[in-house]
């Protein structure tokens, strides 16, 4: 039986810090196990890490790469291990029109868990999530000119439905301020509605012309945050609590230490006030945009007529926000923490933190493994662990080690260290 | 001080069965009281009961909608009644397309305790999520003959992508099996690769003429099952085994007594060999598809040559099946549930359960109301209960009553009783 580890190093698991080390592991069954990993000593350990070469292979093969993969270097050219890594691991794949990316489950299971963090988040800091329709009056973009500008070259356009030409073109949305404040501007009477605190997650559109799975693709998925306040004040405020947000989560669940600070004015949000971003250094030693949140100040309630009644009963524009983090998160964890063996993610977010993959010889020998995996797994389980036990029986111990150090990064024991060590104490 | 509670009348808080009375609560504060409603009790309760007019109002305001807002009686015009509590209740809007939907915070909420629930129980029968481009390029639906018959009047075609025509049409998804089936196509090669069990939350398009909210809009959000199978037994199990789901679903958790069967093949979906289906009867007597699953053999399999190798070396076309449920059902738990005094909800779907306003006279009262209501709100929400405590400065608590009457069914304690009788003692 073997069991894989989804860390940094076989070092970590034996030095004082012990994440997910048996011991940690018997001791805290029945609490969660939800260590903060420190940020920085991962991220070096991430770049300064090497495949496990000294290690013994059940099956003796020593390439990491399926039969018919293989994952070129990282320090050779990061392009293609990038999409390498994406191909092996099973994490996405172009669809079929130019520039649309398919996610697949371990991909989108690594968006499930950006996903559950950041909705605790933004209910926590008083936001409900609902939902605005995809498809804007093209009208709508020309309301703001910077807006219309920054976004025409790359909408895509419906101009038929139901079998006929439309009497207005409709943009599918690149991003929903438009929209949002046509709406706003019915709900939003008086000093009493604010503050207006929403977010949605969504798929949007914007027509790349060169694309990259995950960072750059024509239809992505993001959540996008659209707040209206009284005060500038408060507005201000809030693009900085949802900035400091996406800095908290890129530092505690990602691993990724990334610097938060101010776009150019070139660089800003098209229609923004101030937009404020978190970068993170990738494995090529290239900057990443990781999530923005923007001061939108009274530019799209001015283009709106998005107006409230003070407390002296006096009309005023209100002062807006918007904020996101998309799919393009998910190339980031990759680029940060991936080596030339493959895909290595950090443990908060690993859809699958250990593997269980179980070995008979003869037939016999079948159910008194699986029984055995199947405990090591109940008591992983039941201490926060997300395992999964690979009990298939149509592909060999061999192919799913080959298949899963693809995914993850695999520490074996020798069953009878495992067994004794590990599981009888604790079961008992 | 009064709470408000999400059940379907006055008279089962004393009934024997006694669901979320102060008893329960104070007796199971350490864990989440997740009884299960009789169904059948349940609904017939729902259309048997009428608005608490004889119950005293700390405001006096006998009206239950808001002092401009009118709620048409249900038994008088059924269709203006439902998009009167879908107003009042703030549910849903359109939005600026003609037939596009704004699903609001509300509304949201009962959506994503539909999701929370069918995405454990996806999970559980062995689907993973994933997510696929929203564009199709048209000759992917002309591929099967009767799936472009039945859709092609229905579509959004986006013709124009980064300013420039584009060579190809792309039609907005209506559903997606033409492009899964393209993906499935490069996954399985051999029978070790099925069955592929996926499922996405996505939103589709359908041009649909005549609009109505959550039941048949322009965009819609829903889940899409799509699998593949070696044998026609398989696929045939797992199309009912998602019905099954459905109906347990409509049944335990919305309290909608559906029926399930299967549709006439004129009214099956546009590919498939059977549609199963589940189907309840509204307010207005009327039947509602709440939610389907097919068996689609292998009409798209053969159009895609979605193949695989069997056992003995042959090669063979996967058997497949797709299920969904949308946004409609939101509109179906609205129809069967609600009165005319506004929107009722099932407990386990109901964003809020219970509704703490409290009331002060004398400005010196504040504090210790404010700590009171604290004090209810973690007891209940020790015992699992989804409370919110409406403490804005910003509205009397005669608007705040009148607002959450809209949303749920209001049970009034004088403060002393609740104080002395429920609180008190569970503080103890």
């Amino acid at each position: 039986m073997v069991v894989s580890l989804r860390v940094p190093s076989l070092g970590s698991l034996f030095a004082p810090s012990k994440l997910f080390s048996p011991q940690i592991i018997r001791q805290n069954r029945c609490q969660p196990l939800r260590r903060r990993v420190p940020y920085a000593a991962f991220s070096a350990h991430s770049a300064a890490s090497s495949p496990p070469e000294t290690e013994d292979r059940v099956d003796g093969n020593k390439t990491r790469a399926k039969p018919d993969q293989v994952i070129t270097p990282r320090s050779q050219d990061f392009n293609a291990w990038y999409l390498d890594v994406i191909a092996n691991a099973e994490l996405a794949d172009y669809g079929p029109v130019r520039g649309t990316m398919v996610i697949r489950p371990y991909g989108y299971a690594i968006w499930e868990a950006i996903q559950d963090y950041l909705n605790v988040k933004f209910k926590e800091t008083g936001h409900s999530n609902m939902y605005f329709p995809q498809f804007i009056p093209y009208s709508f973009l020309e309301k703001e000119a910077s807006h219309v500008e920054g976004f025409s070259p790359e909408l895509a356009v419906v101009t038929i439905g139901g079998g006929k030409e439309l009497e207005e073109k409709l943009v599918v949305r690149p991003t929903s301020e438009t929209i949002v404040n046509h709406m706003f501007t019915q709900w939003i009477h008086s000093y009493r509605d604010l503050p207006l605190l929403v977010n949605q997650w969504a798929n949007v559109t914007r027509w790349e012309m060169r694309t990259k799975l995950f960072l750059r693709t024509l239809e992505f998925l993001w959540q996008e945050g659209h707040t209206a306040h009284a005060t500038p004040e408060e507005a201000e405020k809030e693009a900085l609590q949802m900035i400091d947000v996406y800095t908290k989560f890129a530092y505690e669940q990602a691993a990724i230490p990334v610097i938060a600070g101010r776009k150019s004015n070139i660089e800003r949000f098209a229609g923004a006030l101030k937009t404020y971003t978190i970068e993170g250094m990738m494995g090529d030693r290239k900057a990443l945009q990781a999530g923005t949140s923007h001061n939108l100040g009274q530019n799209f309630s001015r283009a709106f007529e998005t107006q409230f009644t003070d407390e002296n009963g006096q009309r005023q524009h209100v002062w807006q926000t918007s904020w996101a983090i998309s799919t393009r998160f998910v190339g980031g964890i990759i680029m940060t923490h991936g080596d030339d063996a493959g895909l290595m993610l950090p443990p908060k977010i690993a859809p699958t933190q250990v593997v269980i993959v179980p070995i008979w010889k003869k037939e016999e020998e079948r159910v008194g493994v699986l029984s055995a995996a199947s405990s090591v797994k109940e008591v992983l389980q039941s201490a926060g662990i997300k395992v999964k036990l690979d009990d298939s029986d149509q592909r060999t111990p061999g192919w799913k080690f080959n298949f899963w150090e693809m995914k993850v990064f695999i520490l074996k024991f020798p069953t009878m260290f495992l067994l004794k060590k590990v599981l009888v104490p604790s079961l008992n």
